[in-house]
């Protein structure tokens, strides 16, 4: 049965470190009705991620920052409830970037069908999605890795690294998963075939573990997390290293600029790269994109891992679970 | 006159932090003799590089370390004095990485022929040589500068930094140079046409004076340096920006890992990218390079800047003296 009103999750106040939940608030309001051209939908899934948290702050970014007191935006898979749009009928399932509630109206641009046969539909938000294509574009693009060649994911057992540690195994390479307890890197090794995982929380000496685990080096570092596990693994590159810089969690709720050992004299050492991206860079690739990712999920060379939190009034939770490193795989809440 | 004694210049001692007289010593020996395929060279010109500094150091890096009591080592005009070579006679000259001593032996493949018609020999180890080659490739195989960009270069004033905005002026870009004193930035704008340039010694607040010296934010920075002024650098870059990594002349006396603002949650903000080179990196490409960077200077499109000491005897004073900043252009030593 449909409910009747439309809940939605405000940002309330800026957080100031880490976001408690009194940055947030649960509100309730008219469901709104779709003019020409719009539909109407519900939502079934919201996408959790850890770029929100710069969203958070008052400061220029490549996506401008929320407002205050206005709904949470993210990525959203919804079903269209009313069209007014001819591209769209009631039922469609579709993804697009949206408001944190129950009910969105989206433009017919705003969003793109998705196909529940290929797999299901949550899968828009991950493997299939944004994770699934920073991951793709991120290792490829940037860390172009080669048969035999030492890949270190960090952040392993997210959205992102889950995806990028079995795209390398797919290219013959070495992988080494950096996660944050022993059951991730359990799932790691025994599901998702990474050659080794590290457990940064008890492993006694990181550095250690670290060069234990890469006998020959590190050729291609994924960075998802930034900080001291960032400097222990750029410790160990070699020659023409790589890095796509694809996340710094470690420091996003730091409140002052954070400090360390600079890294431009291994850099020039070592002829390394590093790289910033963020997926819309290559949003004129993103069909080619999901349709190897959906190809490799349907020849089983790709798993997924989920994290479902049932409950829109659970977003706020879910999401600063984020920072503890709670979540194994893609963190999704179930709306309906 | 030829001398009967070849005078040595050795390593004696680790520098720990900035190197002094007591970590060099003079020495003298007899003129070695050539055996077959192998040239005596009398030097002409001993090149001094920023880069000799981490040779110095008991370290792992591009160049094997130089080893204690041994003759020091680097780029090299000579004059062949006697040769047993079938590719070289008498009054050749010739550049190459060989000691820094009145008579060098050489084998056939370890020099090179240098054509004093086309420019002064001592180009051979600046605009036409390693530093000329290393701002060419750095610049546009990294920076890959486009029409209209800004480009800085921090030690703007040396080998490379004169060379590489000269050639962001040919690629028509806004080129601003950070050097330390007021002579070099005059000489940055009145002799090499840079648009501004900031000395970073007297500049009240240099991140100001870049802003200013910068309205379109930072495309491309050419770093020498490294250290707080790459900080100030890095604070402006612009989405996409490109930064060679090609010294951090500022690090190199450091006795303990340096630290700093962290620049990943910058590189990532702007999707920007950082690459550490060295020039060998492109030595298939160097004919490339040298016929480029002569057709230049033939058209008088770039200029070059030499600060010449005259002994042999003087070349670790003007070693020491890269430290404290002393050269406008490329620091040569001339023995005979």
């Amino acid at each position: 049965m449909q409910q009747q009103i439309n809940r939605q999750i405000l940002l309330v106040k800026r957080p100031i470190g880490i976001p408690d939940e009194s940055c947030f608030k649960l509100v309730t309001s008219a469901i709104p009705e779709p003019t020409n051209g719009q539909v109407l939908l519900r939502t079934r899934f919201l996408s959790v991620d850890p770029y929100m948290r710069g969203r958070m702050n008052d400061r220029k970014s490549y996506v401008a920052p929320f407002q205050l007191n206005e709904v949470l935006n993210g990525g959203i898979v919804g079903e269209v409830v009313e069209s007014k749009s001819n591209n769209f009928v009631k039922g469609d399932l579709v993804v697009g970037s949206l408001g944190w509630q129950d009910y969105s109206i989206a433009g017919e641009k705003e969003v793109r069908k998705v196909n529940p046969e290929i797999a299901p539909v949550s899968t828009a938000l991950g493997v299939l999605g944004m994770p699934g294509l920073t991951a793709y574009f991120g290792l490829l693009d940037i860390g172009k890795p080669k048969q035999g060649e030492t890949v270190v994911v960090s952040g392993a057992a997210g959205a992102v690294g889950t995806i990028v540690g079995q795209i390398a195994k797919i290219y013959g390479c070495r992988v080494v998963g950096i996660a944050g307890s022993d059951k991730k890197t359990k799932y790691l090794i025994d599901e998702l075939g990474f050659d080794t995982a590290i457990n940064y929380r008890t492993a006694p000496h990181l550095r250690k573990a670290l060069k234990e685990a890469c006998p020959d080096g590190v050729d291609i570092y994924f960075d998802n997390v930034g900080g001291d596990i960032s400097d222990a693994v750029i410790s160990l590159i070699n020659n023409n290293a790589r890095i796509p810089l694809c996340g710094q969690i470690s420091l996003y709720n730091e409140t002052q600029i954070p400090t360390g050992p600079r890294i431009q004299p291994r850099l020039l050492t070592y002829s390394a790269l590093m790289k910033g991206f963020i997926v819309h860079n290559y949003a004129d690739r993103f069909d080619e994109g999901i349709r190897q990712l959906a190809d490799w999920l349907k020849e089983k060379k790709l798993k997924y891992a989920e994290n479902v939190v049932e409950g829109l009034e659970n977003a706020s939770k879910a999401f600063i679970g984020l920072f503890a490193g709670e979540n194994l795989g893609k963190q999704l809440v179930k709306v309906s």
